[in-house]
């Protein structure tokens, strides 16, 4: 844990006061510098006794399924109906396309999901597409993957909360076309909930993600059980007849049949949204990691794929008719409009009030945890956001500050950016899933597919230096794997982008772009500045001499502690400076310097104007001027106070200062802190803050005490 | 300029390495520290040259008169409508009592000019009323001196710019009813004005204030000419009827009558807000400085006095009638009522239109000039705020920082808060002045009061010790001026406390009672902190040692600039110290810091979550706990960026490991910069904003360079 590379020693030697100076190399593991060996054995002793609390606490199986499933399992909660939309264009003589899409959806994610299962072994650090992507593809092929993963996590809030809504307005009738306000209140309180540091543990995910699965099979069952039977009902919607868009009305031209189901078919690749979350948290997982990641996800990949499956047929079974929320108007009955208040509820709540019909809490516990999870998934791109922003910011593409735990400045605004922009996004499309949808599936392709190309690259490479045929054997198949999915993946891309983009693909294309010239520009930034900073030998230079100057204002304990800190130093030269505004202020503080027989000269520089900051600048230049190899050593006492409204009323001036003598060459700022009694409060507040559990912790495998360990 | 009191030397002797202490007391004027002795030469030069550029410009008396007579002479623009608008209650006839009113306002401010004759003799310093209610009568009256300023200027802006607004729709019929937006746009343009900095100099007052007084005394003395040839037209309201609000419709009681000419009185007292401007403004003008004030208020005071007599006076003559805006309705010609769109122009504007009926540039002049001295009235606001702000914060009622000149930030949000405070009071009431006015006399007042008061003790306190029978006349006469003063300022004072409480001077009282605990409140914390500060005996032990940690990110210039200057303080032990959160780049580190072999160990603390804050803080108490008579000094390399974005990524984290550290006892924090090329565009803005004019410097007699010295 602690490793001393060398040591230079200083000792002075009191009986003579003459100055030795040693330098001796020596063993990195026998030595500490001077008088701090026992510390380092007490932080030691600390860290040990602290790791039992802080230490990594993996998830097994069980727990990591709700936790990394939630976000690919709430799409089964709009995919469905985003599949019957599409086709509806064509009016319900299309839905016998239904299944069909439904089998086409689950071969794209069964060849996902196998795609995957390969990255979680090849790449077990958690980096997940934006690793992959890099490694093998190179810095762009990586920065456009973090651009596609950065929107996708601001579409997830926005579709997942909007489709949220729909499903709280489903349950209860006053939110009916208030789900604009509704959405946004959700995102508000989620932002504001995950600002205060929300407790994400295993059974915060797991019991409302076994609930949904639950839930959702369980009436998946109950009516295939029905339907074995003969009895099962129709859907409220099953009387209605859907009129099919102009120019849609005439029996489909191969073409015509072709784009729609391919339509269709890409909204319905919403399901497959979130799937690559377990490959961003394989680190988290128990050992063996990869082994117990890949389950995980196959585990994943049948469930979600059962259930879309499922309710896909089971609709069609059930006669659903349904149409964009936007185009009510073409749902008829015995071709007559529908009254004005009608309310077309989405496909699970329209299929749990048929099968439930006897039975309203059935009802009311599908529609609600599906509620639930949806914001479970919203609160999944909260947690991922900040953990892609710090892998973005140890390669130098997001401000360096997000790469270190506890910045909660940083976290913070990258929470309240995701969510702005999540609130941007559902305001400007009226919370409409369907229309969110057609941004959402772009961004989620794209990254799917360079991460596919990637590890087709990886296979490859791999394969260049292995010789064991074993191992050859698996890494062809492995490739062939990847290889299949990135057919599957790249013709749904193709598909997404010719029947999407001027449905609003363009717009995922164009934020993915300004994302992109964003991490460029602040790469380059970090680069240029690594460059100029870049160490070569005239660094090596010692300043001759060190002029201190101690700031004095009054003369109190700050005061005094910063000249007895400034003495201890023992500078070349060492001075008190006082900008005198007041010649009668001036004159008393001169004699209490005298009476104190302080042992350091005062300087008072004369300010009628009543500038401080200013002549001390301006001093400390002009001792630096004359002695351009010395070096100006400022010591600014400061008070350190608890409440936010003492800080206005006090170091307002030295934190000006500080601010200014920064850009004087030569000057180093040294603050002296003096604690008042208030600081108390603010040291206390500052270790609550740094105990607060911050978003994406659960999901790098972090957990900070022992109530919130899963066994 | 530069005061030495005590030196303590420490010279190394090279020859052999010993140490000596040598503690000397020396002449305050022969000696300077070692080393500084020619700089502090250079820093006297250099003082000396710039002293011709940032040296103080006195204002000549016929300078000084506008500079601060705008605020006073612009309320002769308001206080005639004032005075007609509560006459007007009993109707048009009660307007016999105008010219008597007049007389008995002008009899008021004489007595009140008087009283700050002697008030700019007795305390030459620019205190004001503060300091003549402080040292005569107390702290508490100072305060609530201070309060009613504030308050004060709060309303010198809402009234002026309301009135202000008057007279722009006056002149632009298109700002007719939009006189609230109009008058909210002005206090922002202003705002903005003053944040910037605006350059107020001599001419800036000087043209517009000059301009006024001919404009309005030209167009009295030719309204005057035409009366004495029995030319004199009517004004535009002169045909009109006004109806006697209910229950003033018989021949008034004595009673009723008396409170009828109470209440006009006090409106036209609105007059004398802005006379004691100058009594804060003695530094600022030429020597004999008091005299010249005298001298310059007696002008003022003359011209104020000639100008309100005279438009009351021809509005008498010209047979105006003019009510409350907000009851036009009681405005009749020949008992009927006035068309919807009757507007009822400012009484300067109405005679203005009727003396110049010819010659309509003279009206626009009038109504323009009128109009801008409006706003230059509610710019020295802007003015006089920072300046009260600086005075209360020496005295510990105000934040610190507002003391200092150059802090824009305190001086900005002084600016701020002032400009919320008069958009609020003009929205809250509309922008009608009338209503302005009955809060804005109270303030004014009640200042007056308090500061005739204390002139009364200072001369009885100066006539206790004063022998000389001349000098004893002359003060004794003084206090009689003074004592005069105070009778007349009283019975306004409560006259209007009478006729206005309800009014809205109510608001007044709270806003002052508001302000005043707030400055009490301030003034608690800093007396408990000075306690809590004061210095005692055992401040005075010196640290043993220093344990010098040097931060390290990487290897380049800044850090190893930051081991030199560690190095060249010869602390007891030095390190570098190093959190690792990524074991190959540790590594890389370790191998090239031994590479470098820059003879001091590095300290490698592990964070396998990456934070970075909390190790080093541990770290740094553990060394200070296990040596609790050391010190710790912690070297923070820094970069000095020039861009507001280049901040957002850079240096963030050493921004929040310094305000940890700040909470560590015994540690000090030094910040080594290392300036980037960047930075130079930041350092020319600093500086920059260093040379530009800040709101109040003119009328503290302060100016920066040559273009603006007023010969």
């Amino acid at each position: 844990m602690i490793t001393t590379c060398t040591v230079e020693r200083y000792s002075s030697d009191p009986s003579c006061g003459a100055r030795h100076r040693r330098r001796e190399r020596v063993d990195a593991l026998t030595l500490s510098p001077v008088g701090v060996g026992d510390v380092s054995k007490r932080i030691l002793l600390g860290r040990k006794l602290r790791s039992a609390q802080l230490g990594e606490t993996l998830l097994p199986k069980r727990i990591a399924l709700p936790v990394f499933a939630s976000d690919a399992l709430s799409s089964v909660a709009y995919a469905p109906d985003e599949v019957f939309i599409m086709l509806a264009i064509a009016g319900a003589s299309a839905y016998v396309w239904s299944w069909k899409i439904a089998i086409a959806v689950a071969l794209v994610m069964a060849a996902v999901i196998a795609s995957y299962r390969q990255t979680v072994h090849a790449y077990p650090s958690g980096g997940g597409d934006y690793e992959v992507a890099t490694v093998n593809l190179g810095r762009t092929a990586g920065t456009t993957v973090a651009s596609a993963l950065l929107i996708d996590y601001v579409l997830t809030v926005a579709v997942s909360i909007s489709s949220g809504a729909q499903y709280a307005a489903a349950a209860i009738p006053a939110f009916l076309d208030h789900e604009v306000i509704v959405a946004v209140v959700m995102v508000v309180l989620l932002t504001a909930m995950n600002l205060r540091g929300i407790r994400e543990s295993g059974s915060f995910f797991a019991v409302p993600t076994y609930l949904f699965m639950f839930a959702i099979l369980g009436m998946c069952l109950y009516a295939f059980i029905q339907m074995a039977t003969g009895t099962l009902p129709d859907v409220e919607s099953a009387s209605l007849e859907i009129a099919a868009d102009e120019g849609w009305e005439q029996p489909l031209t191969t073409i015509g049949l072709l784009f729609l189901l391919a339509r269709a078919f890409s909204s319905g690749c919403a399901a497959l949204t979130g799937v690559e979350a377990i490959s961003n948290g394989v680190p988290a997982f128990q050992r063996p990691k990869s082994k117990n990641a890949a389950t995980t996800l196959l585990l994943l990949g049948m469930i979600a794929i059962t259930m879309m499956v499922s309710v896909i047929v089971l609709a069609r079974q059930m006669g659903l008719k349904y149409v964009d929320p936007h185009d009510i108007h073409k749902l008829t009955r015995n071709g007559e409009a529908l009254p004005e208040d009608y309310d077309q509820h989405t496909v699970i709540a329209q299929i749990a009030r048929a099968v439930f019909i006897d039975f309203s809490p059935g009802f009311y516990f599908v529609v609600t945890v599906t509620g639930v999870i949806l914001v479970l998934a919203a609160n999944t791109a909260f947690n991922g956001f900040p953990v892609l922003g710090s892998i973005l910011a140890k390669d130098g593409y997001a401000p360096r500050a997000l790469g270190s735990r506890g910045d909660r400045l940083a976290y913070s605004n990258g929470i309240v950016f995701l969510a702005v922009l999540a609130i941007a996004f559902i305001v400007a499309f009226g919370a409409e899933t369907t229309k969110l949808i057609q941004l959402y599936i772009v961004g989620v392709f794209v990254s799917f597919n360079l991460s596919q190309l990637g590890m087709i690259r990886h296979w490859t490479r791999a394969l260049a230096s292995e010789r064991d045929p074993a191992e050859r054997r698996r890494m062809f198949n492995a490739r062939a794997i990847n290889a299949i999915g990135l057919t599957f993946t790249a013709v749904v891309l193709v598909v997404v982008l010719i029947t999407k983009f001027l449905a609003g693909a363009w717009i995922t294309i164009l934020a993915m772009g300004f994302f992109f010239v964003v991490m460029r520009g602040i790469k380059g930034h970090y680069n240029s500045v690594e460059i100029e900073l870049a160490a070569d030998e005239t660094d090596k230079a010692l300043p001759t001499r060190v002029h201190a100057l101690v700031l004095v204002s009054k003369l109190h304990k700050p005061t005094l502690r910063a000249l007895a800190f400034a003495k201890a130093t023992r500078p070349n030269s060492l001075e008190g400076v006082y900008v005198s505004v007041d010649n009668a202020e001036t004159a008393r503080l001169m004699e209490e310097w005298d009476e104190r027989n302080l042992g350091v000269p005062l300087k008072v520089l004369h300010s009628p104007y009543r500038e401080v900051v200013k002549p001390i600048v301006e001093y400390a230049s002009a001792i630096r001027g004359a002695n351009p190899r010395s070096v100006v050593a400022v010591y600014i006492p400061e008070y350190v106070v608890g409440r936010w409204w003492e800080q206005l009323l006090h170091n307002q001036t030295a934190l000006r200062l500080k601010g200014r003598l920064l850009f004087t060459p030569g000057v180093m700022v040294t603050s002296v802190p003096y604690q008042l009694r208030s600081s108390q409060l603010a040291r206390e507040r500052e270790e609550r803050e740094e105990a607060r559990v911050r978003p994406g912790d659960l999901r790098r495998g972090r957990t900070e005490d022992k109530d919130r360990q899963v066994q």
